[in-house]
C-alpha cells in the first residue's frame, strides 16, 4: 500500500465502492479542500454471505474527511446508489442532492432509520449548477430502467471530471425524457479531463433496445390473453412498471398491486407524476374477486424467485389473497441475475403446475436492460471525447473490455486506468498517476446495525449451512472442579437426533471427559474449557461422519 | 398536378430524384433566388431496362431555374451522388463543392466527358462554409463506406435546413475519421427546420456494425488461410479496401489488384492518403507467379457476380492473367444486391468447382452496410430535435417507417411529410406544406447519350430478351405493286432457323400473301404496309408458338 499524497495542484478521483463489483457505489471527485460525492450505494450480498442484508463500503476514508465534504450528489434511486445514504449520515452529515425521485426513495429511508429531520435535502433537476469556492457540478439527462437519471459534471480548475451513472442511449423511452445528447456533446466540445462512465454491458457488443420495443412485446401478449394476466417485475424498474400499467389500461383492465416495494414504487411514481393513471385503474383483493378474468391485471414483486416475495408465495399457495388459477398467465418482465436462476426456476415450475402460462426468457422480448452495451458506451466516449478514462460500475472484466472500447474510441491506452476501490487517481490538465490508497473494504450490515458482523461470523455462517451445528451445554463448577449438569449435547443441521443417539450419547462421554480433564489444569478458564471441547469433539465426530460442524460450548460457569 | 408556387417567404425543399427509390439522388434546397443542390446520383438501371448503363434524374426544373442555382454540394464520392454531374454540367454550369475524394472522382469523370476544363470545382471539408447573398451552406463529418462523407447544413432566413448524405454512426471507423456528434448536437441545439436523413436500413431495427467489427473476421481468414487468398469487394468501397489491404500487409502478403475500378480506387485512395501502403506492397500479374501461395492476396471487383469483372472471368477461366488454383481462398466482402443473388452464386459454384474455397454471406461476419438502421436513425433525429422530418434516400416503405421513428423521436406525425421526386414542400419558421410539383421523371443514359432512349425502346428490350425477334426483309415497289425480292424472315432468339425451317416457311409465304395485298390499297405506304406484316405475322406465330417475338419490318422501298 502506496501512502496516500494528493497534491494541491491535483484534483484525486476514486471509488469508495463500485469498482470490481456490481454495487455501492460511492466515488469521490476532489480538489484540495473540496470533495464531491457522487451515490452512496449498497451491495447485495453475495450467496455465501448468509443472513447479511447488504453490504457498504468503509467510509472510514470519508470520516477522516469529513469536513472537505461539500455534496453528496446522487445520479438516481436505485439501491445500488442510495442504500448507503442513511449509514453515511449516521457517520457524517453531509448535504444531499437528488432528483426528485430519487429525493423522495431517499427520504423513505432516512425516515425509516430516524434521520430525517437532521438530513439537509435539496432537490435538483438536470439544469441545477451547484456552486462551490473551488469546485461546481452540474447534470445531464440520461436513460436507465428509472425515471430522473443524470450524469455529473464535476468542474475542478484541472478540467471537468465526468460521472456518467448508469445509463443507457434510450432514444424512445416510455417516460418522455430522452438523453441529452446536446449536454453530453457540450461538454465534450468544451473538453472533459476524465471519464467515469458505467461498464456494466461492456462485454455485450450491442446496442440496448429501448424500453419502447418491451412495450410492444407486452402490447401483443395482452392481445391475445383473455385469462388474468400476473406481471413480475423489479419495484426500481418504474420504467416497466409504466409499460405494464399502461398495457393494462389500454387494455381496459384493472390493477392490482402486491408486493411492499411494489405498493411504495407506485405510490412514490404517482405521487411525482411519472405514473398517470387514476385512482379508479386500481382494484383491492377483494375488489379482485367480483372481476372477469379478462380485466384483471394483478402487478407484483418476485421476478427473481425471491422466496418471501408476493409471486413465490402465491406460486406455492401461502399468499393471504390471492392464488393461481386456470387460465392465468404469469409474465417474467426481467432476466434472472445470475445466481437466482434456480429459484426462477422453481416459482416458474409451481406456477405451471397450478395451471398457468408462464411467460419469461429473453426469446419473449419481455425485458431489455437499462444498461447500455458497447456502442452505446463507444457513443458516449465519442461524445464526451475524454482525455483520462476510468471505468467504474463493474466487474474487473467489465472495466478491461470497456478500456479496450476507450482505446478503439481514441483514448490512448497509457490515459486509460482500471481503479480498485480506495485506489486514488491524481489528474491535472494534461497528466495522471495513481496517487496512492486508501482502505476501502466491505462492511457488513445486518439488520439496522453497521459493521457489528465480521468475516469470522460470515464463515460461522457459511460452515452452519454446510456442515450444520452442535452445541454443547454444561454448568461447570471450576472451583470445586465439579459439573453440576450435563454436558447435553444438540444438534441442528448435523444430523437428526433420533436417528443418531448413539453418536451424540458417545459424544456426550467424550465431553464429559474432557471437561474434566480440562478442570484440572491450573489455568482452566472458561475459554481453555470450551476449545477443548471443541477440539476433542471435532475431532471424535469427524472421525465418524467424515462432517465438521460448528461446534458452540455454552458453559455456564457457577462459582 | 399542382401549379409549382412558391412564396417569398418559403424556403422549398424538393427531390429532383432519390425519393421513393434508391438511387440518382439530387435535392435542392431554394429560398427566393438562390437554389443549393446537394449531390448528383445517377440509378443503376433495373432487371428489365436492358442495354441501359444509367438513369438520371429529369434536369428541367433546374435548367429553368439555373440562374438560382448557387451551388452543388457532394456530400461523398459514391455513383448514386456523384455520377450524374457530367450530365447536369452538359446541361447547366454550376460551381461544384466536394471534399477531396469525390472531388478526386468527379474530375475523373468530368476528364472523360472533356468537361473538366470548364467545370468549377471547389475542394471543401467538414469546416468549410459557403456564403451566399441569402444563405449559407456549412457541414458535418458523417461516416459510410468510403472517407470524406458529410452532411450538408443549408441555413435559410427561415431556418436549418439539414441534409444528412448517406450515413451510419461508425463510432470506431478505419479511416480515423470519426462522426462529429459535436457538431451534430449543435446543430440540433441551436435549432433544425427540417431535417432530410438516409432512409436505407429503416427497415431494420439494429444499429449497424462498425467496420473494425468486419476487420476482426477478416484478420481470422488471414490467420488461418494458407493459400492465396483472393479478396473481392466493391471499388467504391473504400474503408473495405482498407480494411483488406491493412491485413494483407500485417500478414506479411503482397497485393495484386484486379479490375480497372479497383485499380483507379486503390490510385486515388493513395494520392489522397487514406491508403497508407508503399509501393513495394503491390506486385503484378507476372510478380505473383513467382511468389508463394500464403504471400499474396489479390483484391478485385465482381462481388456482385458480374459477369464482366475480374473475379467471374477468373471464375469462368476467361481472365488473361489468373486462373483458380487449388488451395485458393475467394472472399465475397459484401452482401448481394437483391436481383444479383443468382449471378452471385454461379460465380460461387463456378470457383468451388475450379477448387477453391468460398468465404461469403452474413454469417461469416465479412460485410456490415454503409448506412445506419434504425437506432442510428433515432440518433440522428435525437442528435438534430428538428421541427419538420423529410425522410430521403430510400424506396416508398423505407421512407415510411422512417417518419414512424421520427414520431417516435419527437416529431409530430402532421410534421413528417414524405415527398415524391419533384414533389415542393414549402417551409417558413413554423409551417410547412405541399407547395406544388414539377416534371421529375426518369432519363435513360445509353453510352454517353443523354436522354435518347425512351420507355418504347425498353419495352421493345425487354421483348427481345424474353420472346426474340424476327425480321422480315423484302424490296417492293409500290408503284408496280410488284415484290421485287424476298419476304425473307430471320429469326434471332425465338426460334432456331434450322429447326423451324417448316414453320419460318409458312410464314413466308404468308407475309408474300400479307405485302401483295396491302399494297392494293390506294393508301399503302411502307407505314401501312408494315402494319398488316406486324399483324398478321404476330397472330401466325403466336397461333403456332404461343409466342410473341417482336416483329421487325424492314421494306427497302424500291420506286
Amino acid at each position: 500500500m502506496k501512502k496516500l499524497n494528493i497534491k494541491n495542484n491535483e484534483t484525486a478521483i476514486y471509488g469508495v465502492g463500485g469498482l470490481g463489483e456490481i454495487g455501492k457505489n460511492t466515488y469521490g471527485v476532489q480538489f484540495q479542500d473540496e470533495i464531491i460525492l457522487i451515490d452512496a450505494g449498497i451491495k447485495f450480498p453475495e450467496d455465501d454471505q448468509l443472513g447479511i442484508d447488504y453490504v457498504i463500503p468503509d467510509y472510514q476514508y470519508l470520516i477522516d474527511n469529513k469536513d472537505k465534504i461539500k455534496a453528496l450528489v446522487i445520479t438516481h434511486g436505485h439501491e445500488d446508489h442510495i442504500g448507503g445514504v442513511p449509514f453515511l449520515l449516521k457517520v457524517l452529515n453531509v448535504p444531499i442532492y437528488a432528483g426528485p425521485l430519487a429525493l423522495a426513495l431517499i427520504k423513505n429511508k432516512l425516515e425509516e432509520h430516524g434521520l430525517l429531520k437532521q438530513a439537509e435535502l435539496h432537490e435538483i433537476n438536470d439544469k441545477s449548477v451547484l456552486k462551490f469556492k473551488k469546485t461546481s457540478v452540474s447534470f445531464f439527462r440520461t436513460t436507465h430502467s428509472i425515471p430522473d437519471t443524470m450524469g455529473v459534471a464535476v468542474h475542478t480548475p484541472d478540467g471537468v471530471i465526468v460521472e456518467t451513472g448508469d445509463y443507457k442511449f434510450d432514444l424512445t423511452p416510455v417516460t418522455n425524457q430522452p438523453p441529452d445528447l446536446q449536454a453530453m456533446a457540450k461538454l465534450g466540445e468544451e473538453g472533459v479531463l476524465c471519464l467515469m462512465a458505467d461498464s456494466t454491458n461492456a462485454e455485450k457488443p450491442v446496442w440496448t433496445k429501448s424500453e419502447k420495443w418491451v412495450g410492444k412485446s407486452v402490447r401483443h401478449i395482452f392481445d391475445e390473453v383473455k385469462g388474468r394476466i400476473i406481471f413480475a417485475t423489479f419495484a426500481s424498474n418504474l420504467s416497466r412498471i409504466k409499460t405494464a400499467i399502461d398495457t393494462a389500461l389500454a387494455h381496459d383492465r384493472k390493477i392490482a398491486v402486491f408486493g411492499r416495494s411494489m405498493e411504495a414504487a407506485i405510490v412514490n411514481g404517482r405521487k411525482l407524476g411519472y405514473l398517470d393513471v387514476p385512482d379508479s385503474a386500481f382494484v383491492d383483493a377483494q375488489e379482485l374477486k367480483h372481476l372477469p378474468a379478462d380485466k384483471i391485471m394483478i402487478l407484483c414483486t418476485g421476478s427473481q424467485g425471491e422466496p418471501m416475495a408476493a409471486l413465490a408465495r402465491i406460486a406455492n399457495g401461502t399468499h393471504r389473497q390471492i392464488s393461481i388459477q386456470p387460465g392465468d398467465t404469469v409474465v417474467f418482465s426481467s432476466n434472472p441475475i445470475p445466481g437466482n436462476t434456480l429459484s426462477v426456476n422453481r416459482v416458474i415450475n409451481e406456477l405451471e403446475e397450478d395451471g398457468a402460462t408462464v411467460i419469461h426468457g429473453k426469446i419473449n422480448n419481455i425485458h431489455t436492460s437499462g444498461h447500455g452495451g458497447q456502442e452505446e458506451e463507444k457513443l458516449m466516449l465519442r461524445l464526451m471525447k475524454p482525455k483520462f478514462f476510468v471505468p467504474i460500475h463493474g466487474e474487473y472484466r467489465m472495466l478491461k473490455i470497456h478500456t479496450k472500447l476507450a482505446q478503439e474510441c481514441g483514448v490512448p491506452a497509457d490515459h486509460c486506468f482500471i481503479l480498485k476501490n480506495g485506489e486514488v487517481l491524481a489528474l491535472t490538465k494534461d497528466s495522471a498517476h495513481i496517487a496512492g490508497y486508501f482502505n476501502a473494504g466491505d462492511v457488513y450490515i445486518d439488520g439496522n446495525g453497521v459493521g457489528n458482523i465480521g468475516d469470522k461470523v460470515l464463515q460461522d455462517r457459511q460452515l452452519l449451512s454446510e456442515e450444520g451445528l452442535v452445541v454443547v451445554v454444561a454448568t461447570i463448577n471450576l472451583k470445586n472442579q465439579e459439573i453440576q449438569s450435563g454436558p447435553d449435547l444438540l444438534s441442528r443441521g448435523f444430523v437428526y437426533m433420533r436417528e443418531s443417539g448413539e453418536l451424540l450419547d458417545e459424544g456426550r462421554k467424550l465431553v464429559f471427559r474432557t471437561i474434566r480433564r480440562a478442570m484440572k489444569n491450573k489455568n482452566a478458564d472458561e475459554k481453555s474449557i470450551s476449545k477443548a471441547i471443541v477440539n476433542d469433539l471435532s475431532n471424535f465426530l469427524y472421525e465418524k461422519t467424515q462432517r465438521s460442524p460448528l461446534i458452540l460450548p455454552m458453559l455456564i460457569m457457577n462459582d
